[in-house]
């Protein structure tokens, strides 16, 4: 059953699906479309709407879940499952797949592509021009930015490739991210990233291949490719076609 | 007086002391006590209910100030004195002594102990089973992380020890971090901090004795142990306790 | 023509410009001074009075654009044209020229001076005592502290002199940034940072004059002064200025 908070003001306009529940003193434009079972939470507000966009809606797939005090502009689109922390940004053209998720006081800048089951943990910041690929990992206080020397008019948005994981409080720079890497944390990326490599440091250099890092649980066990150990949240349609693959990731 | 913006929702079922205040569009859900003379500003959603919680409510303690914008979940605790910046996040399962401070934008994942007198300047980041002592101090964009190998099961939470501090936008990775030491600004510390000890850069490493670092105001005097020359803030029958130490700073 | 939201709250005793827009939910307390065709957005309060005020209004100039959830308080004043994302934070005693832009998640803790037409990007931290001259860019997640030995009252405000940028995820620490400068990203600024110089890494050092730093675009021109090559959003009266100057960047 659909629940609408009466302190909160949604649009005439607004299309909203099935079973959709909107929190206290949260604002809905008029050119939103909500999927099923959407849940906003408080002091939210959708459909922002400036010059930026092209008219076409904000789209918030099925079963997504926005938390409190986040704020998306019209003219993007997420797939079902979409989750956010609170206090989340995004901007105009974003499109992302399924079973997205976006860490609290994260913001994307928008003009950006993201794939499916990315996750982005806290405070992630994403620059216009980035191309995220699947099952992505960016950990807390990531920076992907655009401008190698700023200010400028050149924008070269970084292309994060499918199963990568960026540790915490890296800054990427306008670079492409090899498939199944790994960038330590607080690294400074201004050069490519070769798929299944470790980049760490000031600016960032290979210091070795990912399948020589250990889990730290006394097991003895390889930590990358993640796929083979790390499943949780995933759907069961998703980890079953990782575990077919005789590499373990998918490489 | 007990003053409740008429703007604001407060569930009958929360439980306020004395002298409570609570500002224009806030959320008071159920499961919530506010000790006495709690002041709460606008936009705040206290005592959010999810699975991740045990039943048990949100407590503040007395004189307590949270500033607006600002979430707090279900089932964490604080003591007297808790004072907030805006736009703060505090999940599920956070417990922390009396003169607490959180800086704005901070964000505690729950799951994490906190000592007394514990202060985090702005935009921190406390990852779950994060340990904290008594009299610490996290400057603003530190992170508290808690997996060596995103994404991973094991998580090893950060432990830091009584009066360290923490410079700005540091990475603490699942290290202890030694009573009296100092963290450099913008290192990333993968080891272990010894007591007493200096550790900086990328990855971090022990650069000297905290005793030979001096004030910047000229006077040439050590500064640290801090609490020789720094009482800001802190009740007198804190500081007394501090200045009867011969070490200066409880060592 | 003036538009106030019937939810929002504004005290009587503000005093508001013609044709001012006031959002959703938001509040304006009595110390405020808005001029003509300020917007503000939803969920914002300003205003706010503490004992670390002197009484004098917030004064927010013409032409000024604050988006949702953002907080002033009282105590400061901006020049015509500002412009802030949302969820912006700032202090008493913050005085701006004209053009200034904050962007979101910002903090500016008070008790500074920024001059005109300067451009911080989100997440960029402002501690006390900052001075910033004129046509300054900050880019995102950079961090001005002001205490070299925290906790200490030792405080040593940063100052960033004319058209110098710092890149994303610098730590900046009490030190002068000289005229046209680069500190590049990532970086840890502990000393004076001279005119025209390209600093790098942890902690900084210089690395090369700025007119060694070509743009990415394959034409090989030099990216440095910037006002050689980028106007963007700036007025004419501005870069006209900047074009009649023979060093291209009033050096």
């Amino acid at each position: 059953m659909t629940s609408i908070h009466p302190s909160s003001h949604v649009s005439p306009g607004a299309r909203l699906g099935n079973d959709v529940e909107i929190g206290h003193f949260s604002i809905i434009h008029e050119n939103v479309i909500l999927g099923d079972r959407v849940r906003i939470g408080a002091y939210c507000e959708l459909g922002i709407s400036t010059p930026l966009g092209d008219g076409t809606p904000l789209c918030i797939g099925d079963d997504s879940l926005i938390r409190s005090h986040s704020v998306f502009y019209e003219s993007s689109a997420f797939g079902s499952g979409l989750t956010t922390g609170h206090h989340v940004i995004v901007r105009e053209k974003t499109r992302a797949g399924p079973g997205f998720q976006i860490g609290a006081m994260s913001e994307l800048q928008g003009d950006s592509i993201v794939g499916n089951y990315v996750r982005l943990q806290s405070n992630v910041f994403v620059a216009k021009k980035t191309v995220i690929g699947n099952f992505v990992w960016i950990l807390p206080y990531v920076v992907l930015t655009n401008d190698p020397t700023p200010p400028s008019n050149v924008l070269i948005g970084c292309i994060i490739e499918d199963y990568a994981s960026i540790a915490a409080a890296s800054v990427v720079s306008g670079v492409r991210v090899g498939h199944h890497s790994l960038v330590a944390a607080a690294a400074c990326v201004t050069k490519d990233v070769p798929p299944g490599m470790v980049v760490a440091g000031i600016p960032a250099r290979v210091v070795g291949n990912t399948n020589t890092v250990r889990l730290r649980d006394g097991s003895g066990r390889a930590a990358y490719p993640w796929t083979n150990h790390f499943t949780r949240g995933y759907p069961d349609s998703v980890t079953s076609d990782w575990s077919k693959d005789s590499e373990g990731g998918g490489q």
